[in-house]
């Protein structure tokens, strides 16, 4: 096994978000479920759009924000997800390889338009998600490149692309490369909706070791075994995992491994502004701290910082360089 | 004369931004002029999209900023500017109508594609600004509707009109429409490079009557009257103008009338972000104020009040109801 090229790739969905401010009356004359992600097609794309408030246009998509938070980390990060070559596709890949990221899929020349996710903000904070996949869609197997897969110490994968047909083949077949090499393959469980629609699946590729790393948040935890309890879920998960991240929001995050169950505060805020990309910007610096060979406890407190940042402003992404903030917290890497 | 039917009418280049966190170094070695805004071609907007950081996407242009601020505040308002019908101009106008804005300019089909302003924001929270023009220049006479000019209390109209060399007639066009209908024209000088090259054209308007209320800023002031001396140029400006109020960040504004100079003080705030928008959103203020019969003082105060907001967040338009925050602050309209 050569020296990675890369800390972390990742592969997910390439979307463009459109983020406004909403009132909870709004999500509920739009029959929308508060925190959660819909999918969506384009006719409802336009009605939600013609309906919502003024909005903002930034690159997000889940497992794109924890690689450009792994690279804002200074780690060293590649994205595999498909745009269009559209204006939205062409911002979405200039923020990203902004971002130090290497992007190399090939954008579609034809099909649907660059995914979208129209995201409603709400006064307390809470974001609701309403996607439609467009191009995304259009992930295939050969968008994999063997060489990068092989080249990356980790490979970060989000449960949403279980929603693209042939996205899950690209799943797969990076999971197998990864393995192959030697490498580790990470899972994101996304959403609860999402491990609803896929539960199976999911708890077959932890059980089955297809991925060695899980990320979770408790609402995704407790869907995957279908209980309201969060103890036995996490002791459920630590049978069937070899290393698990639960997320609880301000209650910090729990470390799940073979040895037990650890627990880590979240960093203290003053207000929360936006939590759209918590999770993604967690898994970030959990990321880049088990790939620099941290403990897993400095590694989930990583996490928990690239976190706070991005919950105390409007968007998924950083706002900020990590790497200044992790050496300013006492977390050099 | 009858009722007006929007408080203020607002005129001016449509343009989306496209907004970056930068370093003073990337202005210097992008030989941008810290603070200003310069014309780009497209071949320029090009460069230094790739040269600059990850961004966003949102609805800009110094009138339209304004006009949304007067309709946060509860105004009735209207916008004519011109983009083209491609994403960035369906996005600008889902905006600004989205902020309760009526906007009826027809967009172009062909030709350029919509403005765009790239805004580099340093740490200190000043922006740079490098604006190609695109379909804004399309703006023509003929787009401007007599019956809404006639209808508005105010026209307010942007310094900048007189870079796209069509814009200017709609200008005069109406100016002409307004004060036939008993009236008033509001100019802002927008920037002092833009000062520089219409001064002698800046200063006949204000003098001949065109314009009843000006705004302008420190730099502009200065540059219009071509001296270093702030008083001097206050007083050159109260022989030549009915109304206008001069604002100078921090320290506030003046409003210069025939009856003297009458200095207003900024609202205090916590911490700079970023300063886009300060003057659109003063000017937004101060109009609303005055199309509501407050007195000089007071209008200026809802200026100082939603120049306050808007520099504290990224972006150019009030990210809070400016209606309730004036009444939160004992403004209410």
């Amino acid at each position: 096994m050569s020296a990675p090229r890369y800390d972390v790739l990742g592969i997910g969905n390439a979307i463009v978000d459109v983020i406004a401010r909403a009132e909870d009356d709004f999500l509920a004359a739009q029959g929308m479920h508060k925190g959660g992600m819909a999918l969506i097609d384009e006719a409802r794309a336009s009605a939600i759009y013609d309906a919502m408030g003024p909005a903002t246009e930034s690159s997000g998509g889940s497992a794109a924000n924890t690689i450009v938070g792994v690279a804002s980390f200074g780690g060293r990060a590649a994205f595999v997800g498909k745009v269009k070559d559209d204006v939205l596709g062409k911002a979405f890949a200039h923020d990203i390889r902004a971002a130090r990221v290497t992007f190399d899929t090939k954008p579609a020349t034809e099909g649907p338009s660059t995914a979208r996710c129209y995201i409603m903000v709400t006064p307390d904070g809470e974001r609701t998600m309403n996607t439609y996949l467009g191009a995304a869609q259009d992930l295939k197997p050969s968008d994999i490149d063997e060489a990068a897969v092989a080249a990356a110490a980790v490979v970060y994968l989000e449960g949403y692309l279980w929603d693209p047909p042939k996205a899950k083949e690209a799943f797969v077949k990076a999971a197998e490369i990864a393995h192959r090499n030697n490498r580790k393959v990470a899972l994101t469980l996304s959403d609860s909706f999402c491990v609803d629609r896929y539960r199976g699946e999911f708890l077959d590729l932890i059980r089955k070791g297809t991925v060695d790393i899980v990320f979770a948040n408790e609402h995704e935890l407790r869907s995957l075994y279908e209980t309201a309890d969060f103890d036995s879920a996490a002791k459920a998960l630590r049978g069937d995992a070899k290393l698990a991240v639960v997320t609880r929001s301000e209650k910090g995050c729990v470390v799940v491994t073979r040895d037990g169950i650890e627990a880590v505060q979240a960093m203290p805020i003053d207000k929360v502004v936006d939590v759209t990309g918590a999770g993604d910007l967690f898994a970030a610096g959990f990321l880049v701290g088990h790939s620099h060979g941290k403990d897993h406890r400095t590694s989930a407190r990583l996490g928990a910082l690239a976190a706070a940042e991005v919950i105390q402003h409007i968007g998924a992404r950083p706002a900020v360089s990590l790497k200044a903030l992790a050496a300013e917290n006492g977390l050099a890497l």
